[in-house]
């Protein structure tokens, strides 16, 4: 069958493990292709019956000694977490705060773990907020900011970095390498075990920001022998704008390590109160403050469908997912001028694809106004398009396809205005 | 009327402008006497339905064009809680990440706007995340950290920071002090005009953490000429466990400070996602990431309710409860050996006394165990009892005096073993 013909897509929902959780999730709009769950997940249909008992039946009839269950509730959930989507063994993973404060604490904790360095690796093509906190981290410490030009297609292809790329940069002088698992716009992969070796072999520490994976690929960051990796839990999470996020600390090197925000939660003897700061053993070592119970709740039901799903099932979907995506696009998009900036082997790539196109932002919000297609665009020319592996079908993937080759064709979408919106 | 009638309280409630609004939250054991709304507040039962509605009418529904409108949200529910509890204007206040998070933010801040002062001053009595928190940056940046000892009745009285106490520690040195508006242990309240004048005056800056006044005094930050204040939102704020927290910084002063996390968030043009940093204006030059828009919602809900209420009518309820609760303790528990650690004036004081008893941790928790009351312990030896304006009833408080006095009259407390939480 041709995967030109809508059969092809109806053929994998049908021979699809999973294609019973979309039905786990509130689609409020059937007609949609809602291809941005990279972006924002869709809502579990459970979420809110989680969140309502816990309102009802613990905040409200508990009161204060529901403290005494809720208190470390960053740690069962970040062990979910660790053992859904990570590959994490129990005990180090926290499910906290946001993603920037997450990546912060990590990345100056491995810098003062490595004093006397002086040099942060990161790349060009790396989510804003990491670029900024480097920034800001590399001011404050006098310490020099590297950033390897991955936009330059004669330096990595699709933003993609491999230990090639890294090598020319490293040296004994690197405290700290700082790259995406999955490039927010290119979707291209790195791989965590080479190039965490290839650091560690200089004597530096890697800290992944895996944001744009978790959900979509498997990491095995312990078999992988990562050390550091923060993410967010919104996105193929499905927890809800602004769910907590989370941050894996290995077990090989929580004792070495010390955050740079040291709160009451990290502390030994937390109710002592007492003068004295002592980290605590454990992952806990490295929890700021309260953890909010009620996003906590949004995360548990969300990642205990990916732990009942099986990451191993998500990931080959996405593969899968990507790869009718990219045929589409052969078939389709390329002889419309669009570009594919995604890399085409499905073990350097994840759940999205992004396509390049000089009017893609206008393009972006044709979609959703004429097509009732959501992507998103990104700058300065990108429109990624995801298959989120739990609520995506691979018919809504393909209808989404079959519109945006329609809008481009026609020129449809030259009759829409752009934005209104700061966000994109 | 005497206090020690209970006739006394109900003519309190009788008059109380304020009755009305213990309806408006859920109680689900009308017997008990809960006391500790100054460490977890309350669940109003508005709240269950604006985060449903947030739930299934936004994020289900809007999906990721729901951040055209969720995405600056931090600022007007910012705004809500600045007028109605802070007396501050818009454009001052952030609701964002965790007290904790927000004090490391600002007092770092303010040490950078201090270049060249190596001194930070805080006190013994000091809440334990802020004292590990500067703790934390004293150790990186090589400053030194001075730490009032008032919990020594020769320096301070009921732990109380006044100018007085402060004068022998201020220099040129000093770039940032930091205090607790209200002690979370004894309940004083410090002046907070008087003491940022003072600090002024030597060229330092003053961070106040208000987490344990919020909701309960006028603060009235903008006439007092405050700079950087901190705080909670689940105390008197009754937004839930673990809500997002807030900070202020005074418009005088938000072009010269930088946060040391930098987030994407705070970039003058976020969506652009360019290569260099460039601080937005205003106080979103201070937001670090993704809002938590479940959190927001019941933080609206909580300080919709305190806005209609009024801060000045919440200021003397807290007042006229704690005046009849020392009341209640010079007539019922003086006489039991109980001493009383909370300032007898109530413009230095909040919305909760501190009693102190050798065993004040058993008797907390038979509190609970044996007499429906909800105290909370706070070593060594602290019975921390507030009322909380809106939730609270002056006969709820009554009752629990009551009830705390005939436990300990009796001994019946020496029944109950301690603990078997980590949470006190």
């Amino acid at each position: 069958m041709n995967v030109t013909d809508r059969a092809y897509a109806l053929e994998l929902d049908k021979n699809d493990p999973l294609a019973h959780f979309k039905a786990q999730f509130v689609v409020a709009d059937p007609n949609i292709c809602y291809l941005d769950g990279n972006s924002l997940g869709r809502m579990p249909v459970a979420t809110v019956g989680a969140i309502t008992e816990f309102l009802t039946q613990e905040w409200a009839s508990e009161l204060v000694t529901g403290w005494g269950h809720w208190i470390d509730e960053a740690q069962p959930t970040g062990d979910l977490l660790g053992a859904s989507c990570l590959g994490a063994g129990p005990g180090q993973v926290l499910v906290c705060d946001t993603t920037s404060v997450n990546f912060y604490q990590l990345c100056l904790a491995a810098i003062h773990a490595r004093p006397g360095r002086k040099t942060i690796i990161t790349d060009a093509a790396n989510f804003p907020t990491d670029r900024y906190i480097l920034d800001g981290i590399a001011k404050q410490f006098g310490l020099k900011l590297v950033i390897i030009d991955n936009e330059d297609p004669a330096i990595a292809t699709n933003e993609r970095i491999t230990t090639d790329v890294l090598a020319p940069y490293l040296s004994d002088d690197v405290a700290l390498v700082t790259l995406e698992v999955i490039q927010y716009r290119s979707g291209a992969r790195s791989d965590i075990k080479a190039i965490t070796d290839q650091v560690r072999a200089v004597g530096g520490l890697v800290v992944w920001d895996a944001s744009h994976a978790v959900g979509a690929i498997e990491m095995d960051l312990d078999a992988n022998g990562a050390d550091l990796c923060v993410g967010c839990t919104y996105k193929y999470g499905n927890s809800g704008p602004g769910a907590p996020a989370w941050l894996y600390v290995s077990k090989r090197i929580q004792g070495e390590l010390q955050v740079p925000i040291q709160g009451w939660f990290a502390q030994e003897a937390q109710f002592e109160m007492g003068p004295v700061f002592e980290k605590a053993s454990g992952i806990r070592g490295f929890q700021i403050a309260t953890p909010p119970i009620m996003g906590m709740r949004s995360v548990k039901t969300a990642f205990t469908m990916i732990a009942n799903a099986g990451i191993a099932d998500i990931a080959k979907k996405s593969a899968v997912g990507t790869q009718m995506m990219i045929d589409l696009y052969d078939a389709w998009l390329a002889p419309l001028g669009i570009e594919l900036h995604t890399p085409r082997n499905p073990a350097e790539r994840g759940g999205h694809v992004s396509l390049v196109h000089p009017d893609a932002a206008q393009i972006c919000v044709a979609l959703r106004k004429i097509s009732n297609v959501i992507p998103d665009f990104r700058a300065p020319n990108s429109i990624r398009l995801a298959i989120s592996p739990l609520p995506t079908s691979y018919v809504e993937v393909w209808d989404g396809f079959d519109r945006l080759r329609d809008l481009v064709a026609s020129g449809r979408y030259k009759q829409i205005q752009e934005g209104g919106s700061r966000v994109t």
